[in-house]
């Protein structure tokens, strides 16, 4: 675990990437009460199998005891260093309508190491207003602002025909991840992440679950029987 | 395709109907324009291969002509239909706060067959606002008004604490699937369907794309090479 680089035996799949993300979801919970947590507990919260959980997380190391569980602290450390959330993460945001300043209430945010340190539109009429504590500059600044912000991270929430420009705007900037709310898929260049959020897909995809009457969703639903 | 019933061998996987979707997506500003789509320009779209979109489609019946693609219009209705989104989809949200005003305005949501028709809160002050259009219900009303509202899908958007007792109110209103945007997990019964929305989770996923550098994110990414 020393060695940040992925290997093609060690890396992580995404999914097995997300796994621990609810685990570590599930773990922080118990940690406040300095709990120990069993696999059992942990498939059960996650909704995959124990077997599924031992074996995630016996890629992490010697953190469990047979018949005593994980300690929660411990899992929590060993969680945040394997997903990369051991340190803080500096974000900017890019289109402040609605959805961003929804976001930005969002505390889980901050709470899961994600600081927004910069705002962004193009509209004269939202530059320069505040909005949680933050000075919306415009986006035709981002290139200064992030190396002086010193972000890495980007959300993007801005319309679906300017999702691309600014995604491009965002990367000359030098921000090495950007989070897309856009309804339209984004291209960027190699060495450059993107995770989608569509919330019509997520809602089609319930209406297709409900419609076909399939009640399992995973990897957070029950598990199929 | 006259049975909606799924079958062991006719039944999409989720991670297909999610291809579905974002064909959809595709197809659907294409279809505006009275064009035709080829498997290559789904696929470049879609971030699959184009022996991959071929499969999918070949299962919706017989759309497509060899050289010539796929008429963007007779695609739409086609993916609507297996999706379950050839017709509209009655919505309740549960829970109203910023996230939820955001939600409202995105026109995504309607744009895609999915009408809001009530909203519900239990904060005193909340309760006779009007967003929207909509004056905001006390959730202890909810049984009543999911049937008059004739509503069969709910968004919730309440904090962590308050999830599972809400989301147990839908369940027993009547409600056959939820959209969960509070970042804990919900338990439903057998029959009802459950779509996590865990925004701190999917910046989780992105810090740990960045971190370990890891470019590709599936199924909307770029294809591995």
């Amino acid at each position: 675990m020393s060695d940040p680089s992925p290997t093609p035996e060690g890396k992580l799949s995404r999914a097995a990437a997300q796994r621990l993300s609810q685990y570590l979801r599930f773990a922080r919970t118990l940690a406040e009460a300095d709990g120990t947590v069993s696999s059992v507990e942990l498939a059960e919260a996650v909704g995959v199998s124990a077997a599924q959980v031992r074996r995630d997380l016996a890629s992490l190391g010697h953190l469990g005891q047979r018949g005593v569980g994980y300690d929660a602290g411990g899992l929590v450390s060993a969680l945040r260093k394997a997903i990369g959330v051991d340190r803080r993460w500096r974000v900017v945001l890019v289109g402040v309508g609605n959805l961003a300043k929804a976001l930005l209430k969002y505390r889980g945010f901050a709470d899961h190491g994600f600081d927004v340190v910069g705002l962004f539109d193009s509209a004269p009429g939202t530059i320069g207003t505040t909005v949680e504590g933050l000075t919306v500059e415009p986006t035709a600044t981002l290139a200064a602002a992030v190396k002086r912000l010193r972000a890495e991270l980007g959300v993007l929430t801005v319309p679906a025909d300017a999702a691309q420009p600014v995604a491009d705007a965002m990367v000359a900037a030098g921000l090495k991840g950007l989070m897309n709310f856009a309804p339209v898929r984004i291209k960027v260049p190699s060495g450059v992440s993107v995770v989608p959020v569509d919330l019509a897909i997520q809602l089609e995809q319930l209406a297709f679950a409900v419609h076909f009457n399939e009640p399992d969703e995973s990897p957070q639903g029950e598990p199929r029987v």
